[in-house]
């Protein structure tokens, strides 16, 4: 398997479903649209659409299908549906709260993916309500996309919304806000803000894929425990590049942790024991892809780049 | 029937339905679920929910079931799920929206059901972050509580992320705020504004109630036309208080669209013409109640109260 190209493929795959079930820009009101497109075409590196994209090609191919494995919500030998909309489903959320998270009464940064942010390219109000469009599209697209299929619909929102929800990726957020705030959160703490803030969306995005693959549900969930592996590695893998790289190479505001005085997982247990942290996660994640069937060759080798990274 | 014993017995339920179906506000993260339920419990007149009930209701009736009536999703028979759930929803994404209303970047509004609003109660980022997961948590009541119909599940969805979406709700939304800006909107835009901004959710609740309920599809657009009507009547007289009421008895602050110098329907066609449009709004709406199955009164005297009505 050629990593990069089928990393290319998919990442391909991604651009051409951002064009074709997100709203045109041009469709009323303009401005709303054009702030959503903004920061969707913004780039980055469409990890977490690719993972659901990966994850559902696993459990794709015919032979296995046929094993005997039983798929947690479709009858054997149904046509697999696509995992497009639930790819952009996921990249929808993922952007919206890139786009809140940058506002001014939150990070308050002016630089995401080497463009100027959503309020920054046009006003505060047009992100909040492009950010609220966003997650709001993303379940507009899966009850959409999936409705001949309306268990795996039901089931695809449930683990959006629940990733997504106050005690995943918003609570995780709110107690980043509140460890700023005072400056000295707790190892407990930043595991809880890793998992959730971050953590949670991978998960879900692996999950997702997995269900739209029809994967068992011993399956989903070891999908589910590759991905809060995968996360933690990739939080704090971006904990080490906000304290060691340049902003132009980030495309983000590098050193900003370090300049709010933000307890990072560097801050809290250095350079060294953080690399050492990410290995081992991104080991734990490996080894959980290897349990899955189908070729996880592409999963395990993502999970290695994301692992030297330099952005 | 007694139209005020009714209202109170959906609104105690609907208040029920919001103790039992949000976080509590002692769970992690305490602060965020806090501020989701001191919006959600500042009261106001629970319309919407009390709209999905009332819908749900008029289906609900045995005879009327068994007469031949085809339902747009369920065999007949089946057990009509409860739909509460759904009218929680609802309510959590009107909350969730008047939240984000009332921020600095947007209406920049102190005053909301006559207690402070959440980003004054609390502050900016957690009030953000409180709307955002009431819009979140109104998508995951939907997957999990209808998760055992799931056709019903993912129309519901749809419904709700439709009139949440950026073409409605937040559509609507974008267009007010564009209009403040410039002041002179013209009637189609205002048109565009109520229809999307205050209809939309209202159409939706009649709807998702109507789906709950069993509503055959030629009923459901019926709900789907009366809920249209009386958002404009609503809207519209929305703009005659701000116009006429002071802040005591709005219970937010009044004389707000003049004073910000906002293109309303009183300012556009004057105070005359706006009653009576609301009176032809209303009597459009009670004619389309009237054409739905089971006993329509509580709809068509709720429709007569809010014409009346002082806030």
């Amino acid at each position: 398997m050629d990593f990069t190209a089928q990393l290319n493929a998919h990442v391909a795959r991604v651009e051409r479903g951002l064009a074709k079930l997100v709203p045109a820009a041009t469709t009323r009101p303009a401005r709303l649209h054009s702030a959503m497109r903004y920061s969707l075409e913004a780039g980055g590196k469409r990890l977490r659409p690719v993972l659901v994209l990966a994850a559902a090609d696993l459990f794709a191919s015919a032979p296995l299908r046929s094993a005997g494995k039983k798929s947690a919500l479709r009858s054997p030998h149904s046509a697999i549906p696509t995992a497009i909309a639930a790819a952009i489903a996921v990249e929808c959320v993922h952007t919206y709260s890139l786009i809140h998270d940058d506002l001014p009464c939150m990070d308050n940064d002016d630089l995401r993916r080497g463009r100027p942010t959503a309020h920054k390219q046009f006003d505060e109000a047009t992100a909040l309500l492009a950010g609220d469009a966003l997650l709001t599209h993303a379940f507009a697209l899966l009850a959409e996309n999936y409705a001949a299929q309306p268990a795996l619909a039901t089931a695809l929102v449930r683990e959006l919304a629940d990733a997504a929800g106050s005690r995943r990726l918003i609570g995780g957020q709110m107690e980043d806000l509140l460890a700023e705030k005072k400056s000295d959160a707790t190892p407990a703490e930043l595991e809880f803000i890793h998992l959730n803030k971050t953590a949670a969306m991978i998960e879900a995005a692996l999950v997702m894929g997995g269900l739209v693959g029809g994967a068992s549900v011993r399956h989903l969930s070891t999908l589910r425990a590759a991905g809060r592996h995968l996360g933690l590695a990739f939080q704090i893998n971006d904990d080490i590049l906000d304290a060691t790289a340049d902003t132009a190479t980030l495309g983000k505001t590098a050193g900003k942790d370090a300049k709010a005085g933000k307890t990072t997982f560097v801050k809290l247990h250095g350079l060294a024991s953080a690399r050492r942290r990410v290995g081992k996660e991104s080991a734990a994640a490996i080894a959980a892809f290897k349990k899955l069937p189908g070729d996880s060759a592409f999963l395990i080798a993502l999970t290695e780049q994301m692992q030297s990274r330099k952005r």
